[in-house]
């Protein structure tokens, strides 16, 4: 099937790539459901990991199965599948060419306490290239004080996949010494997130729904000064995909603590207003029974390709 | 003799993992008493290195020398014996072929201090080729904020054992300043633990049995919401089975300190009935005089077989 | 076009390097409306990274799209755009020839608090290379204590870029706990500032333009008993571009905050005045209409040409 | 001259070793007074470096001159020499072939104070090498917290050594935070400081002579228990040795400070009555004149040669 | 020109040297006023970014010049010239084999506050080829807490110099939480730091004229029970001499902050009288004028031509 006209437009915007990056951003834009329509919904799963497995998977026990997560990723069409390691090699090659795969290559956990958030690294490109994945994934905390090792790391990592031909999302989470708990998602800290992620070189950003409220003091004049509208969900994410590039970047947006569908739906809406490229959704998808959440997905899609 | 169906089974859950490494694995499954079952029993002497000499061996002095070791693993028909560098390169020669090597590539030991706990790499994946080696070994401190070198060490080591057939061996050990003494045992911990080594990459986990206690609050509340059974140690084992990638990882338990027969015994049982895919003993047979040692292994062996 | 006389002058002052960086450092010499003056005006645009993207570009909305800085630069008649990884590889390949290209090696943000100020290594030589760059730049914060961290990369930078004919920018811009906030611009450090970077090997020193006080007591002394003339900004500049090898240094001065016109116009003329070799003019052009900076930038060129 | 009986045997217990590091380890059993009898007496010779060339050599002015210690080892009889760097570099070449040599790799002084010890490693294999050694010497400090940094590249040395056919000597010196001053010598702290050396894949481990204290209340329980005899050095050396793979691992004993000639060579018979392979002596010989030196040490190779 | 005795016989020293390294330390000892002699005098000039370029350079204007040093080190008849990368870099071309050359390798500036001195390596051995170098320079700090950095560091500089056929010549000035200010000239100390370069492998030492004080309670003892002569310059500075193995390495002075003639020439005197080497003369050369500053090295070294 030939690429549409918005892949191609979407893929005009990383003219700098090579090829082989280029064509794996396409495979994971042509795929699923929404494939061709330049929106992307993608199911994580690294829960078990930065969560730990009962407050992941006792809620719904299938879901402590590794295969269980590509099968509901095809099942519900979405656009690709993101776990760690561990989680992908389980089901690679039973799953190989059935679902883009993104390995992600750092995580946390809930047991350790560290001074300043920093991911540890626990997987590599070689390993993703030998899973036959279609990306690699890298969160980085801005506002860390372990800010340089996280930027270091992945300014190799995306040097070395993009030789492989492999683009790179970001999971762009502020956190850490620099700003307050309820700065992590105020609408200035979503912004630079996405924009530090953009000038790292990340292909894929993901990043909270921002808030309304705004952290940092210069910020807050530059908002005032400039009228900067941030009112409604739909407005922050306007102005987030304005921060990634005047909205040459996909930025797409996590879907965060489990939550009630009616809400849920609300939140989408709100991104898909704003002009989002789409949702990350983990556990408010694994957490349901299996029917549930296929609708769940379904319902996402719907709302991504414009029906109200 | 060919491989039983239940290590055939054993093997497809490692499908993206080259033939060199299930080779390994196979061996370890085929070898010893328990040869076919899906269950193991491994000798590890690394004590020698973690408490000292004295607190290790002067109970049966024999056992100070390190050849003692591998005779009584084969003698006790073991699946495999694990050591660390020094210990399986004084007998490594002697008894090439005769016995699943597994070499240990980091140890602690109870001279130093250190602000979190974190073992120093004491050996490598290449001197485990040069040994004969059919493993490697590795602990993690989970809950340790030296976690990050930790795990990536460990991703690294994982990475290249692999590469060159030898499949990695995870004592998964919570410890450190994120959790309390008691929470090293606790059930959602050991859970996590073992969910963790299964993420890394780990191809056989090593836990403590895990008793009733719950460490985390958010834990706690997931264990409660969903009901899930942690009353005997049989329903503890198979929640951590079932942590390890819904069973789908080789999960075995460590004897733990030195106790009297009928207690490790009732203990065996409840791992068993969990579940679990068998035990590492050190201090309950190495510090009985051999003969002892020889039968306590036997009936261990006897309760894997399914005898009462 | 053959090289100006002035150009050769400068070129001769580098003459332990090889010609492949010789010819990216005439480029950016010949190039412009000051070409084959001797003189530079650069366009830096790092402040999304650096202070955010509402307070760098909500000012001028058409500043978030990456494109818009490589064209200000093409049509104000700079002699080089200077940017980070992802803004450059945003229109490297559209603007490929049209502009010599310096890429910004390592960057800060403001959301993360560091105990002394050091920059994250955010793109490589081969980065630049691979986008056709002119040179690479990199910051340095002398008076940190991160110093010997910042210095032995800038070090192998400087090596690496050299092998592959790029000259090196350096940024050095003094902060840290071994200076006050008023010292990070009195003229012995900036002076000083200028000496370390043209050590450490540096081709261009970008500045900021110092002020009369002066930081350091030992310093204090040499200054009162040389009778150095610091009084005016001319006499300062002077005296900045004596400290980079006697004027055998490419030295340029920042623009600093957005300021009025007028203030703009007289610190230009004391930079020229001085015998400074130019500005990097960023917030004071992009920050502006269109219209506006360019004239303002042709304004100062004409200054730098030698008109009142 | 065919290698003694005694010298086979002991090369029999390092059997995973390849021919090279055999051949070396041959070497010094096989030289010097005590050739054959599978004792060794080792002149150590990295006082300057450690206490300063005042305290280590003015008190035998000739000792200021590194010639002096090759021709000492060689009057002398023993069975290598063992230095840093700068000091073999000063003779290798003129006493080539003349002794065996020892490289000590790595070194402390007294003029910093590090928060926990650890000596920097002065030289290299390669050196080694270069020199014609026959063996490199490594001190680790077990007890210290930075225990993981002296080990880890004790790992890599003893890996290259064996590589380049060199045996590895460690140097064993319990000393840091772990432990108590008096700790240092406690026969609990000196037996677990010979098991780790031994455990790291050393050929030769040097430690103190080893005091009746005891330091760790674990270690207590277990001398009680098991009535392990501490009452004289020649069962605290009888101990040490079996701590060491049950006397499968050379084991010398330092001679400490400087002392009287009745007291050194008591304490030289309890060595030997103990089992323990030899001595190295530094300070006891090279601060006396040269006469007094030779007598001294001849006299300690008789006690070995079992002369009462 | 051949070889004169004295320096065969001072290159006889370096008898495990490769003839390359040889060769460059013949270079220095055969150019100049001094060739010949075994004596040296050499030009340094790192001021300009250890103290900054006012206070270095502001007495003499035309030393901010680069190219004003190599002449001046012509023009005196120096043995040498010592220099960071880019004042080496700014006229090595035009100065090439015209005068001896030695690239300073580290460099620290005085704006920055370490917690341990500790200077940053600011170029390499290869830098040091390219730009025709005889030697390179590196600075430690002994008593500083991060020793085994820089000593680290420097083992693997001499390593890679030794390869490339370069002397090593090492700064060894005592600095740091280990040691008192007045400590720093203490005689223990300097001959103490000495030794330490020495064991290091430096082929060249410089240090600071000792003082008559003894900083360290072990030493004192030493130097007393031993009635060590450290009353006159010359005293000590034999003690120096033989501190780095018995004269048998080339050991030169420092001149130290600038100072009035007279005093200078005695400092000259006493280390002639003591067997010093040689001196290194910055300050004391390059702040005065160009005349005043050849006529005083020609004194210099006319008192080390043994002239009264």
């Amino acid at each position: 099937m030939a690429l549409s006209e918005r892949v191609k437009q979407i893929l005009s915007w990383y003219s700098s790539d090579n090829p082989g990056t280029l064509t794996n951003l396409a495979r994971m834009l042509s795929y699923g459901t929404l494939a061709g329509s330049g929106k992307m919904v993608i199911l994580p799963v690294d829960q078990g990991f930065e969560h730990g497995p009962h407050r992941s998977f006792a809620a719904n026990p299938p879901a402590y199965d590794p295969d269980y997560h590509f099968q509901l990723a095809i099942d519900a069409g979405c656009n690709a599948y993101a776990a760690p390691l561990g989680f992908l090699e389980a089901g690679a090659a039973r799953f190989a060419g059935d679902i883009p795969l993104i390995l992600k290559l750092n995580n946390s956990d809930s047991l350790s306490k560290l001074a300043e958030p920093c991911s540890a690294v626990t997987a590599s490109v070689k390993d993703a290239m030998r899973l036959g994945c279609c990306a690699v994934g890298y969160t980085i905390y801005p506002a860390s004080g372990a800010r340089n090792a996280m930027l270091e790391a992945l300014r190799e990592i995306v040097a070395e996949a993009k030789e492989h031909g492999l683009p790179t999302v970001v999971w762009s989470y502020p956190r850490g010494s620099g700003i307050s708990k309820e700065g992590e998602t105020a609408i200035d800290v979503v912004a630079y997130a996405a924009q530090i992620a953009a000038q790292m070189g990340a292909h894929m950003i993901k990043v909270k729904p921002p808030k309304e409220n705004i952290e940092q003091a210069e910020a807050k004049k530059a908002y005032e000064k400039h009228n900067i509208p941030v009112k409604t969900l739909a407005d922050r994410v306007r102005h987030v995909v304005q921060s990634a590039f005047n909205g040459r970047r996909i930025v797409i947006f996590s879907g965060g603590e489990a939550k009630d569908t009616a809400a849920l739906m609300d939140e989408i809406k709100g991104i898909r207003d704003g002009g989002g490229f789409g949702s990350i959704i983990g556990r408010n998808s694994f957490q349901r029974p299996r029917d549930e959440a296929l609708k769940l997905l379904r319902d996402v899609m719907n709302i991504y390709k414009g029906k109200p």
